[in-house]
């Protein structure tokens, strides 16, 4: 499969190298071709990997993952072009990170909305999938826990989209629960601040820690 | 220890059960000294379990659970005395929940806000902490899950009191995971939320699930 990454960071390049791993082909977007960070990974990652802009792997992917910082998704999806999403499975993984008040952050967004709802009606046409946001980048693309495999909390409002994420989230080595339409975005960006200050319950804190659902 | 208990419904119900098993005494505080499931849980929880008001629960409490709807609490806790829980452990066991638009239901209180950041205002002298509000009734007590135990996360503004909370947990049969101070709580209703949806993930609903945190 094609896949359009938005966002040369941690998370888009962690993610790229997962779907490059397991055999598609991904093209790391930012917002400048010449941006050193997706020039390099595209190097390094082989011939199924390539960089360009925004608007490069927003075309170039049948699934198109929005791995930006949080608030910066809208500028990021218009930079790319809203119209080349339509009809495409989105994923967003961004959280709406507030630091400006020092760590651990807050989130700029919530309460009755969420930036998963933004990214949705932003693109109203595309199908989007909130995945991703719960973990941090070191442990998204098989991740290795005792007790494993973790779960990975998903929502949007389709549910052919939401099969789809659901298979890749498989095939990266995690357990999948749905929890319904996307307006659950609101819980699950919340749910990587619980993610985040877990990291803060050790001193030094660490970053090594996924949720599982237990069940019977 | 002595446990005052706010709140006679299935939470304040399985709680004290759970108290009276480890032996502790309880004392579950209705609304109304005659309340007729608080003065029959206290016939069939022994001589350790009692029944009274609000008033009565918080008079008698070392520890206080304030288990009632998250929508009811100041309320509650305005009947209860709030001079009466000064100096005194009140974990906060509630969740918001606003289900007046039908299931599942939404917060009422969110985003930079939260029911337990409320109470702690309510009762400015009192040391709360957030516990018990990320799994259901059924299983508070004794968790049993293949893979468990699994994690309740709490929060709260002083450290003594979640590390007395915390072991008061683990007698309970669960892991503890302290995220930090009481404006914790934002994202711990949220994450009852997320428990809720999970619940939805299945046809028909299920409700025998709960959350655990991998770590390594």
């Amino acid at each position: 499969m094609r896949i359009g990454m938005l966002g040369t960071g941690d998370v888009g390049r962690a993610l790229g190298h997962g779907f490059i791993a397991l055999g598609h082909e991904v093209r790391l977007g930012a917002r400048d071709a010449a941006n050193e960070k997706a020039v390099a990974w595209a190097r390094e990652n082989g011939a199924k990997a390539s960089a360009g802009t925004f608007a490069d792997a927003a075309s170039f992917g049948e699934v198109v993952v929005l791995a930006t910082l949080g608030v910066a998704n809208e500028s990021a999806l218009r930079a790319a072009g809203q119209e080349k999403l339509r009809g495409k499975i989105v994923i967003d993984t961004t959280n709406p990170l507030d630091a400006s008040g020092g760590m651990p952050p807050r989130l700029a967004v919530a309460g009755s909305d969420s930036a998963g709802e933004r990214v949705q009606r932003l693109l109203s046409e595309a199908h989007v999938v909130k995945a991703f946001n719960t973990v941090g980048h070191a442990h998204m693309f098989r991740p290795s826990f005792p007790g494993g495999p973790p779960d990975m909390f998903i929502c949007g409002n389709r549910a052919e989209a939401k099969q789809k994420v659901g298979a890749l989230l498989k095939d990266f080595g995690w357990g999948v629960i749905d929890i319904g339409g996307i307006e659950g975005s609101r819980y699950l960006e919340a749910m990587c601040l619980v993610w985040v200050l877990c990291a803060f319950s050790t001193t030094p804190p660490t970053w090594n820690h996924a949720f599982q659902l237990l069940k019977k």
